[in-house]
């Protein structure tokens, strides 16, 4: 069936990549905070802005979510990729993560605290929420979004290709690379193309 | 509010990154195949594996994906990027997307056909369908998945960071870059994590 046996099919999984990988914020009712790291986040809506976040009902977050209502996504730069990893594999019942990862919390007005020196921070406010299975589909509306001022030009363009994103794919976690492209390329005149793509020549990746 | 205004708030939008861009794939009740491309998609759930589809009522592929119950979602590598942009600017009413870009179907015993050539296929029976505002939230179940060859050893392992992968960025593509670590290594014992990472350092990114 699939010509000269190209392909292997293995066991139905969650083969999708590249995710993104963000660290989520969020505050319990006496005032603590905690951080995980998800992967099984995305968008799923434009207007309003909305994020999808699947998270597991034992995890420790879990709970605080669902009873404050809101959480802070912030996808991880390079300099950030340990934090990252150690958000994901310990938990807040037993650790201090703020103390333990060294990352400080930053007020954005919101319930859930904000982490002061990433990238990006999406403020969400958690619209519905649904048994999946293994895990609950969080569904959350965009409300406060802030981006660091380095990678803001003058004109108010966000330059997240500066920023050292990381992706999360199969269990690894890549850096993201050269610009390949930007939306609509493929149709643009080739002046358009050749001068929105010299942009990025030079471009470091953070 | 925020130390040195290190920050800038900016009004609420959908600023997660990286995502995947994925060449989604679905067959009408004529038998008509039409591909088109989505970042707006995800992991929702591990056990079943499940992702998130979201796609606007508007798009031609929305109602064939309804009426069809299946699509496939094909992650992109950089050998694919100007067929990815393609499919997601002209749509599939005024275009034969297969003839123009080259594209070949491929068939994997499933209602929709695979796409040959792309690192894997994802199979994805729809489950269900929420409107959201501008887009629909389509949850599918992973029925089948295939993955490329040359992507996998002879253990079954399965090596993405081979396959050249893109990234969607705030309106970028981006390739993959480097491999920065793998899920726990910030817990890991110094030989394992030097012994994991020895594997990838002479990785190329397709």
């Amino acid at each position: 069936m699939l010509k000269d046996m190209k392909y292997q099919e293995i066991p139905p999984t969650t083969l999708l990549a590249p995710l993104p990988c963000a660290l989520v914020t969020s505050r319990d009712s006496d005032g603590k905070p905690n951080i995980f790291t998800a992967a099984w986040t995305g968008i799923v809506n434009t207007k309003p802005p909305m994020v999808s976040l699947s998270v597991k009902p034992s995890r420790f977050s879990y709970h605080i979510i669902r009873e404050s209502g809101f959480f802070c996504l912030h996808p991880a730069d390079k300099a950030h990729v340990r934090a990252l990893d150690y958000c994901g594999v310990v938990s807040g019942r037993e650790h201090d993560k703020f103390k333990e990862t060294g990352l400080k919390e930053m007020d954005i007005g919101m319930p859930c605290p904000a982490l002061d020196g990433l990238p990006v921070c999406l403020g969400c406010e958690v619209r519905s929420v649904t048994a999946l299975g293994s895990h609950d589909l969080i569904l959350g509306e965009i409300i406060k979004v802030f981006v660091r001022q380095d990678l803001m030009d003058d004109k108010g363009g966000i330059h997240l290709e500066k920023g050292g994103l990381v992706s999360y794919s199969h269990g690894l976690y890549q850096e993201l690379g050269a610009v390949l492209g930007f939306f609509g390329f493929s149709v643009a005149r080739e002046e358009t193309r050749k001068r929105r793509m010299r942009a990025f020549s030079t471009a470091g990746n953070g």
